[in-house]
């Protein structure tokens, strides 16, 4: 982004814009917390008054919309407007779509529940999102009725995977066998020794990062799966 | 449980312990934010020296466990207790769990990416829960290497959707027709606008608040639906 406004006979500095400002704002967000967030530090850490912070944003509530819309902006449409031109189907569109959506957030995890709540009329980015996803999803055979609904669903398990890829994967570990989780200590012998044998052997996508908990993989699957049958049964249900 | 406390010969101050540092511990990062969480601040809130605190909790770490097993124990696991005497089916016990999950948490939204990365090896209710529910879902049929997939799935599902509860019912509303989100206005109309309608017939369970967002319970019940349908696949391809 840098690169780009570093044209001749331009300042060395990048200009202040929105996009620069959403930028800092996403990084100085992560690093402190929500809470300790303030209009002057992010004047500070761009370099500038605070009064020419307020040229381009009005308050912390635009700020937030900006980081929202930014975090919204790296989600892929691709497999979504595939479908639009019946280049692929809505399942195949579904899972592009959730494997990107959960990859982006599972990068800011303290940001979710901020971004679960924030509403999205006023940032264009998240707006088009939407905009392709519903007519994608309609498009596809999914009674307009329905499809908020699957794709809200869709967005509560993908916010709570994310979160699980930032899990540590001792998680589930019990200090001794004790009879009191002796059922706990059974299952998760059995199945996250299982995951962990063959983390290596997941294909994960192209655009997902490396897991950071390899135990996160196999309960996504099986519930993006579960998701993405029940979503095709409205479809099913209608003809 | 503070007047439990008050027993004959006992002076009127709920004694400290683990308890009560819990519950004011929570009510704490509650209002103020882990980030801005001190062992000081706990101390001054529970009216004692912060050496007396550290007579129960060894640090922050510990309080953080502390707070995350108040608030599992809150989550009933009665379903998955009749599963286990064979008074119920696996599917009534999923559903029981998941409302009552949900709801404690959508309690404390701020809480969920805490407790969602949160090791529960030295939280004894959370233990309770897990072993419960392990016990409950493997002894109804499902591969011990399925459990946990099916455990986390639905956690996953949960937390998003305890998030959700908290969202504005404007969250997506359009500011105007524009073009550019068509497609979602339509659909959003649609879906929403039946949603508000039929908000007053919704049955939510009566261990669940009254809903913040009327349109959370939809998108609720269609991915709950859909991943008790594929849990009770997974005990059909056993059989």
């Amino acid at each position: 982004m840098e690169s780009q406004k570093r044209r001749a006979g331009r300042p060395p500095k990048p200009v202040l814009g929105r996009g620069l400002i959403a930028q800092q704002a996403l990084q100085l967000v992560v690093a402190d917390g929500l809470e300790r967030f303030t209009m002057s530090h992010l004047a500070k850490k761009l370099g500038v008054a605070v009064s020419a912070l307020y040229n381009h944003v009005a308050n912390k509530a635009d700020v937030v919309l900006l980081i929202q819309d930014e975090l919204v902006s790296q989600v892929s449409v691709d497999g979504m407007l595939r479908l639009v031109a019946h280049q692929t189907t809505l399942e195949d569109a579904l899972r592009d779509w959730a494997r990107s959506y959960r990859a982006v957030f599972a990068e800011y995890p303290s940001l979710i529940p901020l971004i679960a709540v924030t509403p999205i009329s006023d940032a264009p980015q998240t707006l088009r999102m939407y905009n392709v996803v519903t007519q994608a999803v309609a498009s596809a055979g999914i009674p307009d009725a329905d499809v908020m609904r699957v794709i809200i669903a869709f967005e509560s398990f993908l916010f709570g995977s994310a979160m699980d890829v930032n899990a540590p994967p001792t998680i589930f570990d019990t200090r001794d066998s004790a009879m009191e989780s002796a059922w706990l200590q059974r299952v998760v012998n059995t199945s996250m020794g299982g995951a962990a044998a063959e983390s290596d052997d997941a294909d994960s996508g192209a655009d997902e990062p490396a897991a950071k908990n390899p135990y996160a993989e196999e309960p996504f699957q099986f519930g993006l799966e579960a998701l993405i049958q029940a979503t095709l049964m409205l479809v099913a249900s209608r003809n």
